[in-house]
């Protein structure tokens, strides 16, 4: 049983989250150790993944927090038990299996864990379980559940956050395409921790503290047919004066912005704008006079969204307020942004800076449907967007929706079990571990070693032999000036969780934004990022290798 | 408000499906129309999507039952609000908007939808909703994120089943891959809905009443070092008499094995199986008499998994037990199923069928990196395999990760809404619209139609004129025997939802198969498919092209 004083988190905020969580097959093996009599053999359990997602070098890690609140809350109640009673599965199992489920809990495990918002690379544990053989198996689905999406969304934002540049302003749309309600919830937690700004999501506003963000959509424009959509004209302005009319004010503007039309760079009809956008537009800056963020591209950017825009913008302007900016939604974004800078630029260079003073400067954000890979395109092309909104490819993770996490038996009562393979990726490295990461005396993170436990850590200063894993020629002695633990206790038993541990979101993603930061830029890089090196110490090298060819498979067939 | 006597459904089993669960601009918008005097407008929303995923030509409609359920629950709560105004976003809206939200429910709101279950095609909507602007804008975000990759996965699931044939047992392995909780418990629901027969997830078992299925993992044949790790030998036989030792009968099982080596033809050192995972089946077997299923693969599936695994089957039937199956996880399963029949069968010959009845009819799973490709692939080089698991790639829809619904504006107080765009793809069909579908004298699915509301409904055995929407001189005549409508009234405001609708999980599952068997098998095909006609009747072809033309776009720049 837990300790009174045990750490322990709430609940997870989805009350899908139970013990039932989980794969059949994990109760299945449950009883079958239970009936043999093995289910509190001393177990440990590695979940690490393979290969970086995205054809990059590098991986977040993400949903410890959530997984800590799993093992926190792990137990079978009364209901689960009924239910499991009641399926075929479950009627081959003894009552007293039963009994012994309904007294298990996470009291006998010790979770490790890297820390969340830390990169991490393929073979290094991010979490190291150990406890009973039973209980242990039986946390397995649920915490690759919790750990593999988390991973690779918030892999997937630091990439976007990397090519975008530190100055973008990145907004996660994602929600309506998400793979249900938790991954669109989800997808805004991890895509924050990952180094976005906000995100449309108001529940995951509120639920992580998240900024939110958003303006209006096209149904907005479309739903306006002319002045007549427009019933309550009246503006208060930012001095407290009274503008009774203020869709005449806007049709000033755009009379204002007609006398100049000879002057402009480009051939536009002002009076031929849509009326129904602008008439929109009206509307939205009377109820957000201080936030005014027109979508431009329902009709035409240049020719009818921008003119307009500008109008109200100018209007806007007279009251005191200030216009925050325009949406692409629609186009080509590069050659879009930057007609629309310089048209904004003609306009405050011809009315001068009394009338249209830091026009130019309002923001452009962009947001159709925008990737890793657009980001890479627009950064060559040059533009003028300074905010993001990017849905389906974030949030889905479309370029690679799945992370490989696995979760492996690495050591029984002490015994060191490996999992042979044909395919030498998925031979797995053996025994319980420690693991480290060793920085050079620029600060920059060389190679994460792994060694095994009851090895000296690797000091400062002193050289040390890292090897490939699995290939015996590649080797090489590293001096470390800074040498980092990887592994946390971060559950001990029946204490809970480490009161030390920072589970909070703004430090995950503070953490990430750091660790990210320490990596050479060749492994950041887009286009082939070369390989941050893993490694592991000779003794553990020795003994990896001893024990596969003890355990060499009998002849091959074929 | 709803009616007292209205029809509601229980909240989602997901608490985060709120009011919030929106994207910001929505209720942005919601306070512009509010300010503006215009959220009581009446307006007509469609919920469609513009291509089938999956580069096939049908997509099953689902999610239907959870958009009631959001829709029955809608409202704003205190805390929301709260919430609301808590943040930049709200602190430019009046007060009394938060008055107005807190007085917002679905009663004034009519919702027609496609049946559940049933197969759907692009530009004819899902969902119809009809209401006061600002509310109808309010539910978007929710209903695309419910419906979206419900629909996806169901059709997922429906194209792996379709593949796969209809004696292939199908069974949906994804959770640990999901994208978040949610993901996996709502893939669990949908691929059932699609066709699947099981789920491993057992918490999804619960929720939705489908089968669970599982057995056991690597780890736990890797768990066992020998026959130490048996510890429970005894075994009760299906006629009540008492097997003191198990394992010996398992070991005798073995030599009668190598006694016939020499008639076997494989080349096959019975004594060289692996001792650890003759264990490991011996032990699951002593807790899983009746149902003994065995991963083989861990070491070599034809050198130990299948050979071990005869022993225990072999001793299991001795005590009246029969064996269920073996399950393969790795290498080429087209071969490795080929040659485990084969190798049964060899044995099922040599010992008779007193001692090895029905051994050759053990029902063989598949389970490693299945997807529709493989299953295909399968098919045309013949298997073996009685039983697919399979994981990622439907869960993640990893071909495909996003259907790509919409939620577009059509009319606002009996207004049409046209939403125009260079891509003809993305022009909407404006109006409030009727659907149906028409049928051939041998009762197959010939077309979708749309009308426009207030003309007459097609007649079985009348000609009629169907367009495509678009393009002029894509037209024909239909002669239907069957006319179907499209659309039911689901929500009927404050009366809530329709008591005649079948919104079970089962009814939408037996209306799927149903619905793809009335399809002609070239639209499902998996190479090159036909695509099924959408068209419009000839009144509403005029009415989308006279209002195209009327709000025909000012001249384009580029």
């Amino acid at each position: 049983m837990l300790d009174a004083g045990a750490r322990r988190l709430g609940r997870c905020h989805n009350a899908l989250v139970t013990a039932l969580l989980t794969d059949t097959y994990q109760l299945t093996m449950a009883y079958a150790y239970w009936r043999n009599g093995t289910h509190d053999r001393r177990a440990v359990f590695e979940l690490f993944f393979r290969a970086n997602p995205f054809q990059g070098e590098f991986t977040v890690f993400a949903g410890l927090e959530e997984a800590l609140r799993f093992v926190s809350n792990f137990e079978f109640t009364e209901r689960d038990v009924e239910y499991l009673k009641s399926t075929p599965v479950g009627e081959n199992m003894e009552d007293e299996f039963f009994e012994f489920l309904l007294g298990l809990d996470a009291s006998e495990v010790r979770v490790y864990a890297q820390k969340e918002g830390s990169v991490v690379f393929p073979r290094v544990p991010l979490l190291r379980l150990e406890g009973p053989l039973a209980t242990v198996q039986l946390l397995e689905t649920t915490l690759l559940c919790l750990v593999n999406y988390a991973s690779l969304l918030a892999t997937n934002a630091a990439r976007h956050r990397l090519v975008a540049g530190q100055n973008a302003m990145l907004l996660e749309f994602g929600l309506r395409r998400a793979q249900g309600v938790d991954g669109g919830v989800s997808a805004s937690r991890y895509a924050y921790l990952g180094g976005f700004d906000a995100t449309s999501n108001v529940e995951a506003g509120r639920q992580f503290g998240i900024p939110i963000k958003g303006t209006h959509a096209h149904s907005y424009v479309q739903s306006h047919a002319g002045w007549g959509c427009v019933k309550n004209p009246k503006l208060v302005a930012a001095d407290g004066s009274v503008c009774e009319d203020f869709p005449a004010l806007v049709l000033e503007k755009m009379k204002s912005l007609e006398a100049i039309r000879d002057d402009m760079e480009v051939d536009l009809r002002w009076s031929e704008t849509n009326t129904s956008e602008l008439a929109a537009f009206t509307s939205y800056a009377l109820a957000f006079p201080n936030a005014f963020l027109a979508l431009v591209d329902t009709y035409n950017v240049l020719q009818s969204g921008l003119p307009n825009f500008c109008a109200v913008a100018l209007a806007l302007r007279e009251l005191g307020y200030a216009a925050v900016g325009i949406r692409l939604d629609s186009g080509d974004l590069s050659y879009l942004s930057k007609r629309s800078r310089a048209f904004l630029r003609n306009i405050e260079r011809l009315l001068g800076t009394k009338i249209a003073d830091n026009l130019s400067a309002v923001s452009i954000t962009a947001s159709n449907d925008i990737h890793e890979e657009v980001l890479y395109s627009l950064r060559q092309h040059g533009h003028e967007i300074d905010a993001f909104g990017i849905g389906t490819h974030l949030v889905t993770c479309l370029k690679q929706p799945a992370l490989g996490c696995v979760y492996k038996l690495v050591e029984v009562d002490g015994t060191p079990r490996i999992k042979l393979s044909e395919d030498i990726g998925k031979v797995t490295i053996p025994g319980c571990k420690n693991g480290y990461r060793l920085f050079s005396q620029t600060g920059e993170a060389i190679v994460d070693v792994m060694t095994r436990v009851g090895e000296p850590v690797p000091k400062v200063g002193e050289r040390m032999l890292c090897r490939h894993p699995f290939m015996e020629s590649k080797r090489a002695y590293v001096v470390p000036s800074k040498v980092a633990p990887l592994f946390d206790l971060v559950w001990d038993g029946a204490r809970g969780v480490d009161p030390q541990v920072d589970l909070s979101l703004e430090t995950s993603r503070a953490r990430c934004k750091e660790s990210i930061r320490q990596l050479r830029a060749d492994h950041l890089r887009y286009t082939n990022p070369t390989p941050y090196k893993v490694s592991v110490s000779a003794s553990l090298y020795d003994f990896i290798h001893d024990l596969w060819l003890a355990e060499a498979p009998v002849g091959e067939l074929r």
